[in-house]
């Protein structure tokens, strides 16, 4: 079938000077703008590609759909067996939440440094009380595990305050100029014991499903500070809980939960040393990272026209970008 | 007399190292360590050089007293009439403040920008909620009222994140390099509608007192973030409180109140849209404070036994560094 005949769908809230760029690259596809929540499994069926996002419920290993381009960087949802056919090509958004995520990881780390959660808490009831002594990223030791677009401009925050930088990635490469230091991710009992500060940005695979274990946690410092912007099943519930309430660190701060949303019953709602915000880091809450998807979206909408080497595909075994 | 029967009185709660270093530049004087609130007239009155601080009140214009070294930037308390005698030398600890206060106040900047006191009120009820769009630093507007270690420090820190920086200085001089543009005080006015962040850390003094008006905040951005690490007098409770209120601006931080500590019942506690820490930026929460007080008067100290030509002389008529 010749491509103009073809579906594209695109699920993004994207304005019109969006709309156009997606005009540009379409190569003779139709497009249609379906907001997420109107999609039907009858529309999905009829799809070539979707930019965007679909429920893995309504795909049904679709044959006709050839490239599904994710407005996240997360893929997990999409790499399980019998979701997508083998003639779909999935691609993330990995590079559009850089800056988005690691500047809402780094207000977290200083929220938690400056202990101004406390200072929040104590507002509410009219307090004028002092907490004592904080801690400045100048001279702490941050360890980041997961080294993709997002853990990188972290790492730059961090070092412009003074910081030095243990980042740990799942494999061997050249150490990025942005760490001093660089450790594959078997080897991160090792360092763990040094770091000041924890950052977790690592994808959900299978690898990372509790990544951090109660035997980890015991293996940092008590005055370490614990924060996750990757995906919330690398850590237990219970087990954070735990350590929290142990003193094995001294804080955590997370935006994402094991089970999200996290329910109200949950007891980490209501533990003190710990700041938990929604999800929201990677939200479209920053011009910049919708911009960021619909450039690479465009960018894989000509290939798809074109040469078919598409940027940001997801192995879908690894659940990683290849 | 001969220096090596004069009273040096430190109230400073300095740690054997430090203990050390004032011993080694004390120049015969007797030294005792007294902490603040064992002060009391009759030692004072013994006083030829008080390194931390001392109530005015008791200080009662001792003709023996020489220098005064404060542990604080601010002088306010010590340049009215009748508190000092000709003989005193006054001098702050201005330098020793830039890291801690402009970490502080960068923390309450990042926390306004990504909503986090939004998110901690909402925890504290168990709430999994999105409260929308967020901003960055990354091509904001940055105006900096008050450009002495603080700011210069707040300003290096908002440009390593991609902030435009406008600086307001009392006096002209030459613009540092840590800001974009800089501005008179008396300017101000032209540079408030544009700016996306007002940082202040004015000084305590007849001219700063009220100095944030009601039109001056009419004339601010109704998107503008407003921090205060200066004074608390800078601004008056109720305008800043009706600024809030009317959506004039959007948010506030301050770490200084009119009245301090600030009384429970007043309403700025519970003001939603601003977040109140105790005037905790500028204490010795940092140990990079201590040291930096410790270096100051030493070297004061040594000035004393010396040449008198001492370090930070504080203006007793404009209440600034001379």
């Amino acid at each position: 079938m010749d491509n103009k005949y073809k579906t594209i769908i695109i699920t993004l809230p994207v304005n019109e000077q969006q709309m156009a760029k997606f005009d540009e690259c379409a190569g003779c596809g139709r497009v249609f703008y379906v907001p997420q929540e109107d999609l039907t499994e009858e529309l999905v069926a009829e799809a070539s590609v979707i930019i965007g996002w679909a429920a893995p419920s309504m795909i049904r290993a679709s044959e006709k759909l050839e490239l599904l381009q994710l407005f996240s960087a997360g893929a997990d949802a999409f790499v399980a067996p019998g979701i997508l056919s083998e003639n779909t090509v999935l691609c993330n958004a990995t590079g559009a939440y850089g800056k988005a995520v690691a500047e809402h990881a780094f207000a977290l780390t200083l929220m938690l440094m400056k202990k101004l959660y406390l200072y929040r808490d104590a507002q509410v009831t009219g307090s004028w009380t002092d907490f004592g002594p904080v801690t400045s990223p100048g001279g702490a030791t941050v360890l980041i595990a997961g080294l993709g677009d997002i853990g990188l401009y972290y790492a730059r925050l961090m070092k412009s305050m003074g910081a030095y930088v243990i980042g740990v990635k799942r494999r061997q490469y050249e150490k990025p100029e942005e760490v001093d230091e660089l450790v594959l991710t078997g080897e991160i009992d090792k360092v763990l014991p040094r770091a000041d500060i924890i950052m977790s940005v690592l994808p959900g695979t299978d690898e990372t499903r509790h990544f951090y274990t109660k035997e980890r946690f015991s293996l940092m410092k008590k005055s370490a500070l614990f924060i996750n912007c990757g995906r919330g099943n690398a850590v237990e519930s219970e087990v954070l809980l735990s350590a929290l309430r142990n003193g094995e660190i001294a804080a955590a701060a997370i935006d994402v939960a094991e089970q999200e949303p996290l329910p109200a019953e949950s007891p980490l709602w209501s533990q003190e040393n710990l700041i938990i915000t929604p999800h929201v880091a990677g939200s479209y809450h920053l011009p910049d990272i919708m911009e960021g998807i619909v450039g690479i979206a465009c960018e894989n909408l000509r290939h798809w026209a074109g040469d078919r080497q598409y940027r940001n595909v997801v192995d879908k075994k690894s659940g990683y970008k290849k």
